[in-house]
């Protein structure tokens, strides 16, 4: 079992906040990170896979493939998005790291294990400072 | 004469547009950063200021002093918000990381040639692989 | 089960040395790391902790939160300080980046776990070249 | 226990072909990476140990010791050579990150168990943006 | 004037020699590099150029259409190929990075003329050690 | 004219303080940097040169000889070592990052002009957010 990481990036707006709530209690909750007008990341996206080495390729799986499947069901779909609003599977959740970072687990998990393989981890940077990791429930 | 450069983060929210255009040609012209719900980045500041070496601090100035002044005047305006929106030193200029860091430069110079030093560089990175900088005029 | 990681700075000195042997043992065993008149490094580290993601924030744990917490038990006590004389949860033990990450990981679970989640590693980087991982035992 | 980590470097070129298939085939399969005039890159190796720590030293593993092994046994081999030609445990294998990575284990294993401690994991970056991580099997 | 800088890369392969002299003699010179199966590297290429801020755009240039130049002249030449061999433009050059970098600069300089700008500054990385700045003669 | 730039890295301990002042009065001007029992950095050095590239090898300078003479006579002295204490070229003056890159300067100076090359710039960086720039008087 091998496993192997691919790299990618996109530049998103977002804002951490309930409908249910006033403008006091989102403050409250989430800090400036509730700001209405929105605020945004370059958010880094390491999505690692595993499997087996295939002795005809030396490849678990061709980088390239995988990289043309991220930005196909992922980057396209955030890259200079609003989470919010833009994005079709973040509809209704809340836009935070977490959610994201699960969301976009659940985006890729079929279309990689068509592939032979296995998702293993989403990892998902929002700073330099804060990341969340996430590998299947 | 020494140089010393300070560097500060912020995330903020954008869009490049202009209200006298239509989306189609906003789009032509600004691509993916032009859409209407908006996206952001990380944006990283190097604020570089230049001047003697006091003999009494071995400083040309106190680092911490060249920060605090770049967080009130800019990191505080800019961070976890949209610099279309609520960043008052922006009103009314397109947002583009070439007319912030002019902007940041008219912003900070005043107080940094109060320390009895002056500015030299703001340089203004969008991601890794963007950045400007601008040396005043 | 959701990953969340704050990184965290702190600039100490330190030196690798037993009392009870000489200069030169000490040389030998430690290098130039036994150096008696200290030598220090700009330390990174990072904290990971795991738990359910609430429903009600979409946070694992309040990122604001755990960095605070990491500040003031951690940081507070070893930025800009010396690892040997100056902090008390490392007092009559060796200066070893192995036992900092262990005592830090010791310092800070009681408090991760009042947040309801769970420390699940400290990682601690001395220079971009060495680092170490500690998951408790 | 405990986890430490070293990272080293090395500059290689190579090339992913098959003998057996030709010119188009290997574009087909491997790309750019099929290049018959080769090409390179600066690859960026963390070598991963574990064991418990020793109160004598405050040490998993002296890390000299474990990077002169690194350097001995891996870099020496590998840094300003030709993966497909020059390396003696790459003979007869698809020089590709998988199998580099397997290999490295392969050769630095029984070396690090004399240590008394064990090989944990080997990261390969081949870029910034795609890395290998094998554990053994 | 506003300075604008693009980051791009590319990995290739290369061997620092001189024909006309044998083997000893380069390595004498070259060390290493000038190893005759190759070695290779990741290389980082930072273009700069300058200009004035376009009031209509917020622009000095679309940045856009500084990397589509920088990668059709430059990347797709270099990238995953033989600077020695199958460089065009570097036939009949050392393949220094000093060398490296001034071809590029002469590569770029015209197409950069026509947008209205100036060609500023070629920095190019071997290694995160070692890097080249030229700004024309 | 061509530059050319190596990158190299040193760890040491440091105090900010003058003999004269008490300790409130160096706490009140250097704050936690005057912590009498020290602390310290991973400082990174980047030291620029310039000169014509040497048509018989493509080089300004051969890499591994400039990087000889700043580890003979700058890291050898700084690297796990005390600033204020260990350092002959730093005696008697304060230990902060513009004297010691100025300091860095003219230990350097000489041995890079009898290279027949330039030195440009000496840029010290205490911590990834603060450096310094020095390019002689």
């Amino acid at each position: 079992m091998v496993f192997i990481t691919r790299r990618e990036q996109f530049s998103a707006a977002h804002r951490l906040f309930k409908n249910n709530w006033d403008d006091e209690k989102n403050l409250e909750v989430f800090g400036q990170c509730s700001n209405p007008n929105w605020h945004g990341h370059n958010y880094v996206l390491f999505i690692t896979v595993k499997g087996d080495v295939n002795p005809e390729t030396g490849f678990v799986v061709n980088i390239k493939k995988l990289s043309a499947i991220i930005r196909e069901s992922i980057i396209s779909k955030l890259d200079h998005k609003n989470i919010n609003i833009d994005v079709d599977f973040m509809r209704g959740k809340l836009a935070s790291t977490e959610y994201l970072a699960i969301s976009i687990w659940e985006q890729l998990e079929a279309s990689i294990t068509e592939l032979g393989i296995q998702l293993h981890c989403v990892k998902l940077m929002e700073t330099e400072n804060n990341y969340i990791e996430y590998y299947g429930n």
